[in-house]
């Protein structure tokens, strides 16, 4: 019955988090967790593995990565580095950067609307090679073997009139990567995870992401190959804080009560707004170069 | 009792209103209403004529001008021309600019948070023709007598390290203008007025408006000349949105419960966060534009 | 033997005025010119009919429409709307406007470098509508038919490591279009036509325009769909100044002096310059809205 | 006879070297040289002690700094960090950073030109705490000492209708600081030092610099306190490039012929382009980091 009042979460730290509070466990999801007191960074492997726990998960089959470091929002140099560093790790196993590949970046997201930019702010500061190769061969980048870098902008629905989907896919058919890393700001649930988690998957990108809608799935499926998914979660729907107010009160009334309240209370006006941090512009411009750099690192060497 | 939780207005016009739902007439505070319904735009002149007006209101005495148009999210250039010059209508108005005034234009606002950009997009499409007079003489602009326009976008607090107040009080003591008008992004009480309604005031900017804090009020005190304040809401604080979610809810609790719940609801974290309508790069877009051409208007002529 | 110091132009009126000022008629090619007094605008079609017009004017065989209109850089908001409308007349023509056409309109260049920023700037004021079209029908827009409208701004190699060709061609491959229209800034011979001159051609791009060289073509051979170009000559190369500044004073040379000379002063160095006027941010601005209008009011009806 | 077409530079090394082919040694005048080989970065300071000196320098009594450091538009990190540094030691010394400074920042250009973008772009990176020391003391800084640090975005005179001297005298009488410091595009003699040369002055600013014109002095006479300038070269007049050109060839010529060919070659107009590499985005991007890391380094301990 709550299930029209349900806010979505890109993030499937969350949906664990939810199952965790109900004591229960779920059959076919691993979850393996890992925290670093000294730096305050704790990350977390889910692997959903079965379709069961897919269906409870709400997310599909895969590996899910996620690192929270709350004092990402703080503009320290030497801690930045590191998680560019935690970031890179990861990227080069889930990528199997062991051997050379072809990698088309997407940096998704609106840059013109600040807390919607941080996709194509983290693939404005990459270190693109494939025209390079392709004109003077590998030993031009001065190694025998290295990965193949390019990027690509595509921009919004409501200024292209196209589908993400549509534009990367083209430009996949026409250029023929490996795999695609599909950069984005997400939604989350909860305003305290706001720019300090950066979620890494691949399973791809899930529709309703961020500020707008990518409505249809970038994913091995629809693109043909596989798309690893970098995703920070840099705004809250602003329905989601209302409901997430409301949460302990409601605890206390009848169900039929609380299903009238909830029905006046989150209006679909609601949904078309987002809730983020009054300081958005200089923790992204820190948090972009942090994801930059920790891609860079895992493609600088084969 | 509910103070603490009271959330704070920019406008006049939603002081008004709440006085109007509790059906009680301020002395001193004078309200004319206009309503165009063919372009279904609404202005509303309130004047704050004592003390005790000021008192009720929360707001300094003087003159409170708003037009709303709900049509101005909408990209319509023609409507967007009346909205232009009804506001230089208001400006010419309530600026005295039928004689000779050398004017300063302050954008202030954060330009790189997209709804803290309004100021600065506003000043940025603003003809100046100051350092030309003072160079050439004002036959230069092929008129006899001319309005002397300059601009200036300060900048925030946390980039300058200098209050807004400081900036500008510099410039306005080297540079010896007749008066100051201040262009900003206010912070409203409810979503449904964000950018589409027009504040205009001879009582300067109070502190508090907007995403960031400009502490130190512009007014005709601490800067010596006076200031006309143009402000449009395209903000919410988190914090009312959950506030006004909670009101009708409220009213079924006792006042006690009712405190302890909003004591626990409204967290001061919340207040650390805004909320914005996700196409507000667009809208934006559109009504700098809007507001530039109105000061444009007024200013065009003696 | 001059031919190694020649210096390229994009524009074909600035190859049929080296013709002319050689006195040479050249088969194959007719030219028409319209000038209007008022406005001082001249417009001028150059065909190119047969292969060996083609050859002397280096440039391929089609239509070249070139509007000069020297106020251009002047902001006068009429003055660009006739040009706009001027401008919409003659797509209306080449693009064949008066039956449904699909459109794919790419912003080329580089928009992190003001002369170069044309391309992309035009595009972000179109009016899109094929993702509303496509989800709703045409009937959405109000009209029985319609102009189905979408946009890219691909970005340059340097930053995207992939030929602007293999991006728009992928893209047109996804999403079908029956043209496309590229926005571009070019580069001219003289510095007296920056900023004030439009080309309109259904030749498609030629390598080496703007700031940065677009190295494969953009036409109907490479893309499978008519390519109709809109150039506005943003820069001159730094040689080429040098190469003008020269040419009167080579004159009373001997030729193997000149060359000797020529050899000297025109460094490859200098190929890696442009000149482009100081005030290029504003008469930018108003170019690429002057434009921008053009293209709405082209394809707003069929 | 000459001096009507000569071309001005910012750079007092310039001036030095202009001597140095004439080999004549001036009065007043010592020069210092320091050649990193290993780095290739030549350091050279010039004291101008005399007015017979300034008069044959034609540049104000002072001490002017360059660092020619030619891989500085190459962007390598630890070479850039490098630079940072040396420039955090020449400041240290001229700024006597060794006892507590109040320091206001000011970023000159236009931030709309990309060449003309750098001053504004260094400032954008500097940490900044007047404000946080004003409200809560030194301590907050979590030390017993620090500088203290302002910074301003004047913008250039065509859009704010005022000079940027009587911007920033307002805000200097109004925040009191002990000295300012200003950073700006310069204009070169020579395209080979474009991007890759700093010098630090403390003579101020002097009119004519960049790609707009800052007619009145930035100094100590006309601001009340010291003034750093910091500048780089990132354009050259238009007109300069064809002035060097043909400086070869005019060596054969009368000077009679000479005058005459010059009057017609070098325009009046081309004195209203610039000149600038085609890459200009990426090297300023690093290179107004590297500066802005620079002066973080420099401010950041007393």
């Amino acid at each position: 019955m709550m299930a029209k009042y349900k806010v979505r979460t890109d993030l499937a730290v969350e949906s664990k988090e939810k199952f965790e509070k109900d004591h229960v466990e779920i059959e076919g999801v691993v979850i393996r967790e890992k925290y670093d007191r000294k730096r305050d960074v704790r990350t977390t492997v889910v692997t959903i593995e079965s379709d069961r726990g897919a269906k409870a998960m709400e997310k599909p089959k895969g590996h899910y990565i996620t690192i929270e470091a709350p004092n990402l929002t703080v503009p320290d140099e030497d801690y930045h580095r590191e998680i560019s560093k935690e970031l890179a790790e990861h990227l080069r196993q889930i990528m199997e950067l062991d051997s050379e590949k072809k990698i088309l970046v997407a940096g998704l997201g609106n840059m013109d609307i600040t807390p919607d930019a941080l996709g194509p702010d983290v693939v404005k500061n990459l270190m693109v090679n494939r025209h390079i190769v392709k004109e003077y061969g590998v030993n031009a980048m001065g190694e025998n073997q290295v990965h193949i870098v390019s990027t690509i902008i595509p921009g919004v629905m409501a200024r292209t009139g196209m589908e993400t989907l549509e534009i990367i896919k083209g430009v996949v058919e026409e250029t023929k990567p490996d795999m695609v890393v599909a950069v984005d700001a997400l939604a989350a649930r909860s305003t305290r995870r706001l720019n300090c988690t950066i979620q890494i998957t691949d399973t791809g990108i899930n529709p309703g992401s961020g500020v707008l809608n990518h409505r249809n799935k970038l994913n091995e499926e629809s693109l043909g190959v596989p798309v690893i998914a970098i995703g920070v979660p840099t705004v809250v729907d602003a329905a989601t804080i209302v409901h997430d107010a409301m949460e302990h009160l409601l605890e206390t009334l009848e169900e039929a009560e609380m299903e009238e309240f909830l029905a006046e209370l989150i209006t679909p006006h609601l949904h078309t707004m987002f809730v983020t941090p009054k300081d958005v512009d200089e923790t992204l411009k820190h948090l972009s170069y942090t994801i930059s750099e920790g891609l860079n690192m895992a493609f600088s060497r084969v």
